[in-house]
């Protein structure tokens, strides 16, 4: 078939379905996510075996250790999709509240009412379970999906989406409420991101080439991140244990995750007693450390260059400078931060302030670990993304950021004089 | 000059007036709002003489009388423009406010601080009061601006561009927080929306082609309506009186502007008692009625034809259809909406609530006329467009359009278990 014509037809669908979804009640919605997780708890033989084709067709491509373990549908996975569907179906609903509704002097009532932006489209990579992940959020804030997961889980994919439309279809909802694409045609990604009449928003979740691709080619709108290159600040007025356990925790507890510190800041005065402990804890934790040349007289690290303070490790490796104070600290991050998330560890009551209000990047903390900027650890109770943008959603995005406000006027045959 | 050096220059200088602004009171901005105030009620006979040479320039170059009049620099826009800086000082300032500051399980404190976009983009047409609307707004968000004005007002843009820079220095802030595009090459345009390390939102105001231009070739993010379509549907149950009196306003107050209806859809059942009376208020103000076959039924009206249902006629020209029910007119509104508003005139209390919660577009009402979609109607102050986009701001877009929620989290030296 014509992948182009094929698109549009999801799109139609979808758009219609989204249509549909605006009169369901929360309590439909939820049911649909229940009966998503009742077909998949019921599918397991039949997952297990479409995963079991994607991991031959994988082994046969040649795809290394790390992908063949994000596409392995094991037991525990299920149970994680089939949990997070519960979890999901147990959130608030977000679609319909109505706020700020006051009268006017002309007499009019005003007000907004939250609504769902329409259809979103998910493009990810790998790992099978963002199919439910994903379109359990759509769903709930009463979005249509169309999903484009990675040619190599097709089959996987395919399976889960069985479960799906089998839940949605026993709910009553319409089973065009999410789709997932059934090519592995590369070009259907640039026909879903340019379908700015049936689509409303696109989610790329994946590696840094997919989402730069779709950036730059998507006529309808992104929420993405493509870097998290986060700071940890250490102020020379900071209580040294927190600034030792924070900056710690900021690089080690995770590597291979957007919110990870991948550039520790040092004020002057204070490095001579902060860096060596720390230097001795992350070789502890084998962290590669490169640093700045006022830092290389505190510690032994490589010399880092001018890209390491641009780059976004995900691994191991952490680099160092030394500052004079807050001010060269928030020079640099205004520099070479990615805008997603940076900490200052301070005692002082008005730098914090400052840092708090100047500092341009979606989260910014106080004394508390970077690794905290996640959609859990803010009450999201999930989140689709993380974004680094300004417009529409910014930081960990949840079910508000897949819904839009409007306005709403109650009369009573008003007129404009 | 290089144009797009140029433009990257005035990017680069923006970004970092933008910066300057993160740090600014909200006492400093209204100073320079009131500055700017004062520097344009000094300059009048100066603004005067620049008007006139882009005047004699458009006569020459055969601009039509509504034109020049929309370029003219009377003593009453002088008068506006200053006493729209004076109400925009006395706004609340959106930046800085902190909500929603609660303790996660964790034990940091979460919250969200309303912050400026960063860098904003107008581009318009010939009203160069629009310069003063949208420096101001920007201005008191915290948002640094660059102006692009359209080349025949060029030397009035660049006579209030003066007082803007002299209100600027003498509040103290800098002065590159809002700067006019001194070029009048086209290419200008193509590089401001281009610009994306530099500038965070466009808003371009004016015509159609305009706004299509700007919105298919940025690559930065674009606040914009392309059409005011708006439907008024009356329904078989609304009360007549309530019904014939917004029908009549929303279509005949003012016939130019975005939230005027173009379409009047009424239901079978009342056809009879509300099209002829109408038809008559309606010829009465020289309104060109165009109707589909059922409606011709009732009243006299020339055919309409699928292109009259998709147009913005902006003009004394009304399509009117006549449907069987709401569902029939929530159906047409679906299809040929532009998103802008739509209105129901019904005392039925489902159909109401209803139509409100459906209806996928910026402003939807209940009896009241479409008129009333407008920032001041609303009370946002004052307006810098209406969006019919879902992404970001949608319907009027007032101060809060131009600002952006970023996280923020206190901890006491917390970490990541």
């Amino acid at each position: 078939m014509n992948v182009q014509e094929y698109m549009h037809g999801l799109g139609h669908k979808a758009r219609r379905a989204a249509r549909q979804l605006a009169g369901v009640t929360s309590g439909e919605k939820n049911a649909a996510l229940l009966s998503i997780a009742e077909a998949l708890n019921s599918a397991r033989t039949a997952l297990e075996a479409a995963n079991a084709k994607d991991l031959e067709q994988g082994v046969k491509n040649g795809l290394d250790a790390p992908l063949l373990d994000r596409l392995r549908l094991t037991p525990a996975v299920v149970d994680g999709m089939v949990e997070g569907l519960r979890q999901v179906a147990n959130l608030p609903d977000p679609c319909g509240e109505i706020t700020d509704l006051s009268y006017r002097p002309s007499g009019i009532q005003v007000g907004k009412m939250r609504v769902p932006l329409g259809v979103v489209g998910i493009i990810y990579e790998s790992r099978p379970n963002v199919t439910i992940d994903a379109a359990s959020l759509c769903l709930k804030s009463g979005n249509a999906t169309i999903l484009r997961g990675g040619s190599e889980a097709i089959h996987s994919n395919r399976a889960i989406a069985d479960c799906i439309a089998q839940g949605l279809s026993e709910a009553g909802l319409p089973v065009d409420a999410v789709q997932v694409v059934e090519t592995t045609d590369r070009a259907a990604v640039g026909e879903l991101i340019t379908l700015s009449e049936y689509v409303d928003v696109i989610v790329p979740r994946g590696g840094k080439s997919l989402i730069e691709r779709v950036s730059r080619d998507a006529t309808v709108a992104v929420i993405k991140h493509l870097d998290g290159i986060c700071h940890v600040y250490v102020d020379d007025k900071a209580d040294l244990k927190k600034a030792f356990d924070i900056a710690l925790n900021a690089k080690t507890h995770r590597y291979g995750v957007c919110n990870a510190m991948e550039t520790l800041l040092v004020a002057e005065a204070v490095a001579a007693e902060v860096l060596p402990e720390l230097a001795g804890a992350y070789e502890e934790k084998g962290v590669e450390l490169r640093g700045c040349e006022r830092t290389a007289r505190f510690i032994s690290v490589k010399p880092a260059s001018d890209e390491d303070w641009a780059t976004e490790y995900l691994a191991p490796v952490l680099s160092i400078r030394t500052v004079d104070d807050m001010a060269e600290a928030m020079a640099h991050i205004e520099q070479y931060s990615s805008r997603h998330t940076e900490s200052i560890v301070t005692e002082d009551y008005t730098r914090a302030r400052r840092f708090l209000s100047e500092v341009d990047s979606s989260t910014v903390m106080v004394n508390a670990s970077t690794r905290f900027a996640d959609g859990f650890e803010f009450g999201l109770g999930a989140e689709i993304g993380i974004s680094t943008d300004k417009i529409h959603a910014r930081g960990p995005v949840g079910l508000l950021g897949l819904t839009s406000q409007k306005w709403i006027v109650l009369g009573d045959g008003h007129i404009r004089q």
